[in-house]
């Protein structure tokens, strides 16, 4: 079969846009195949807007996210192998999901409180997926 | 924000079907305002074939997944909430996604060994979801 990230990443794009969020995509910008602008990326991350509102021309395909987007005034193509894509979440609430660099599989979503965090595992511990500082880094955490 | 479950419903179908697989949905056949022909749950369960070649007016909305199938030569009307809905896969490989009961936060999605079928969790230890008998029964397991 083929990659199931890239529905997952429609979905969730879907998801966040329908309740009024912007959804952010968190890459691994020294992953092969970025095509993003020199300066923006930062200890090898880089946070991305992909909203209707801020993009123009958006594709969810298979191979990755492309869009045009401005950046200091100047209209920029971009593109995002699938790979890359190491997570894609709400700005407003961190609500989404991880995904491991290089993986194909995606983690749970991240919840809030009354959303019940939590994900059974083979230890049946609940797992709880928190955004961790304000540059929108997402990391697993108790 | 409404349930993210509903458009991982639908993504997962539509990635099972687009690789000419078979989706089954796993329900919990107790479940308030499950509506299916007496008889065909065993144990609380029903797995039911929600492939566009089984049934008619297929509709994966946010409150569940609705169709008309035949059961026993005789078209019934069929609608399991979304609730109720305890995982979504492919009948001939097993790989799809598990939920908890009631939960509306997806478990990650099966995969087979040629995926990396790995889950970083809070103690980053790889866990494996598998298919465990013929029945189609999925179970977290070591």
């Amino acid at each position: 079969m083929n990659s199931s990230k890239p529905y997952i990443i429609r979905a969730l794009h879907e998801w966040i846009s329908d309740n009024n969020c912007t959804p952010l995509v968190l890459v691994s910008s020294k992953h092969q195949g970025v095509q993003i602008p020199t300066g923006i990326a930062k200890d090898g991350k880089v946070v991305l807007n992909i909203s209707y509102g801020a993009t123009k021309n958006l594709q969810l395909i298979e191979e990755g996210v492309m869009f045009d987007a401005r950046f200091s005034g100047v209209s920029e193509n971009i593109f995002v192998p699938m790979g890359s894509i190491l997570a894609i979440y709400a700005r407003e609430n961190g609500q989404g999901m991880m995904f491991g660099e290089n993986d194909d599989s995606p983690e749970p979503p991240k919840t809030d409180k009354k959303d019940k965090p939590k994900i059974l595992t083979d230890n049946k511990k609940p797992t709880n997926i928190k955004k961790t500082n304000k540059k929108s880094f997402l990391k697993v955490v108790k």
